[in-house]
């Protein structure tokens, strides 16, 4: 996995997060809440989507041509898998 | 492609959408309504995933085994492309 | 309702639906066609949102200026629960 | 807003996110990242469901019930405009 990048990306949601809380202990307008919230969600599918680019770029592609079929379909059904989770949040 | 079980799918939900367009057509309860669209989405993430796990088995293994380095960047770059509108609808 | 508008929206998203289902007969690629799926449901996503509108300027208006607080009540929760539901579908 | 509940929540999914941090630092397996990542925005989303439906029963009731036209109008709108957006998150 890109470390480094993914990190930083990581960090960053974690201090908009951070803020969202401040938000609501400062009893701020509930809408405003939700669309704060609304915008940690996409930055985190972002970090998703970037580190199943590296994903699939590294293992994915080592699976596949590797000689392990049983390794290969696992790591196939993975990606299914996450995929659609990523239509179920 | 598993045509026939995709068509299946897909036919039922077309038969869904048309008793979607039913409903309005003789006034239901709004909510009703928006719940049905639900159905329909979220029959229509099932199928997308399906066609996915039929994609990864059959496209991106042949790309990946394959010699033609663009090819299997070009397979890989969809996934993950795919993934990220998956967060977005 | 405005079922005009509604009705016209999702008889173009039935057009739309029904082109997929013609792509996956005649064999179009895997990621094509997922790719449709995914405009298809942001087309109804669309539609939801409008239908939403409406509701919420007629009958929830309508209820909660009225004298039924479990009719309030109901209405209430009812758009919690399609909210609760947008973000999984 | 009922503060507290609210609060604790977010702060349960500071925890998380922050444990989600330690797994990349940690060099965790890219699909577990995801999948927890998955998880906190499926627990984002149940923080925006409670709070939408504080805002329903206090601001929104209000709002409804006041005689301020333009402010009932912008309430209403706001709720579409969350829901809108919660399908593209």
């Amino acid at each position: 996995m890109e470390n480094d990048n993914t990190l930083r990306r990581l960090k960053t949601v974690e201090g908009h997060l951070r803020g969202v809380i401040r938000m609501v202990e400062e009893d701020s307008y509930c809408i405003d809440v939700i669309r704060q919230i609304q915008a940690v969600e996409a930055a985190l599918n972002k970090v998703s989507s970037m580190i199943l680019e590296d994903h699939l770029n590294s293992c994915v592609i080592t699976a596949i041509q590797g000689d392990d079929q049983k390794e290969r379909e696992r790591v196939l059904k993975e990606i299914t898998e996450v995929f659609e989770m990523s239509t179920k949040v």
